[in-house]
């Protein structure tokens, strides 16, 4: 484990999340499977089922951030585009693959299920990728370079994470810590705040009000400060000033 | 009310969502707001709390879309970045503004809360914007030309976005249905379902699999078959044709 910075990108892919149908839970879901990795996430896009806007997105990604994620749209419908649109952002053949192929054949054998024209378009994969194992509905997410393409059923992505994790080159490990105040307020202690974070320029120092609605009892606020760093020691002592804002 | 299709960008400023520490959920807020009011949300991007990620963001979007809208980094703390990022976006000075200290003075009153330095800040707005109101805790956003700079925390933003409504030229309104399916697969109807896309070209049909552990119950499984158009009828034809799948 190398203690440089690594970061990655993700790019979900769905119409459903941008109409609000669906809450994604995978930005959060893969940035929790990365922290530990000593992996960042650096930026996130959410683009609609278009080929040119999957491609702009991972494109970019690529480029910018040393591993990229995508879920969404690798099923058998019309709609999943995937496969095919980051054939075309990387310039190469995609088709059917033989150990594709092989995968869905045993998985829909022990279920009896028929492999229909349908169904095969799942074992379409860019020239040169190799497979990630889906062990929810066997149907395999794909790797090609520095892009991990995975399913949108957050099971399955938890699945196809298991898979990805040995293939991940993690950096220094950033830790946090976190303390929740209560009754204090952003504007109370933003200046001392601001000096914390200046005298500790490499901790990254956030503050985040809440509030809770408690009906007759009326409403309860605070805040929340984290610290994020991959030195441990100095977490330990940012907590015990952060914990000291509450009674001074 | 036009016909014409009106879309949104939103970018969401924050490392505590970029981390996984928080959900977003905003998101889903700002798209369930706009879908009414005939507004579609084309493209998400989440971004760190960096004057540059954010800058770009606003300025890609804003060319692209109808409509941005921005959450996030708009407090008293040394994190809260982000008016300043839009000033620079837009090329635009910014200082405290007399419109938006009155609002701060006039709420802090009420509180018998001190003005300090910090939270001036929050009174911070670039010229030319207008401002939005603030029902939860008097701070306000502000508008500059399409772009919409809200706080973070789920409640001020939907407090803001009721201020923002009025401002909104939506388009034709987006309808959709759905239909969840029980024991159907996704390839066993994937080609009558590309078909029903290309006799409905102006409707967007979406498939998605779902699937439930009921432990020793094993796992049930199914699809939602959502289409989304402007048009009520067809979307009534296409619910009939939906619900026919689960039991041809």
């Amino acid at each position: 484990m190398g203690q440089r910075r690594v970061s990655a990108g993700i790019v979900v892919i769905g119409d459903e999340i941008l109409s609000g149908r669906t809450q994604d839970i995978n930005v959060q879901q893969i940035a929790q499977f990365l922290t530990p990795l000593g992996v960042s996430v650096r930026e996130v896009r959410i683009v609609a089922d278009v080929t040119a806007a999957i491609g702009e997105a991972v494109n970019t990604l690529r480029e910018r951030c040393d591993y990229v994620f995508t879920t969404g749209g690798i099923g058998p419908t019309h709609d999943d585009i995937t496969a095919d649109a980051i054939a075309e952002a990387f310039g190469c053949e995609i088709g059917v693959r033989d150990d594709a192929r092989a995968i869905l054949e045993r998985w829909y054998e022990k279920t009896g299920t028929e492999i229909t024209e349908a169904r095969l378009r799942m074992a379409r994969i860019p020239h040169g990728a190799s497979l990630i194992e889906n062990p929810v509905t066997g149907a395999p997410g794909f790797q090609i370079a520095n892009v991990f393409v995975m399913a949108g059923v957050p099971k399955i992505v938890r699945g196809m994470l298991e898979d990805v994790a040995p293939r991940i080159e993690g950096g220094a490990v950033t830790y946090s810590v976190s303390v929740r105040l209560e009754n204090v307020r952003e504007g109370d202690i933003a200046a001392e705040l601001g000096e914390l974070q200046e005298r500790y320029e490499d901790v990254s120092i956030g503050s985040y009000p809440w509030f809770e609605d408690e009906g007759e009892k009326g409403l309860r606020r605070g805040i929340v400060l984290i610290a994020r760093s991959t030195d441990k020691d100095v977490l330990d002592t940012l907590k015990s000033q952060f914990q000291a804002f509450e009674t001074s």
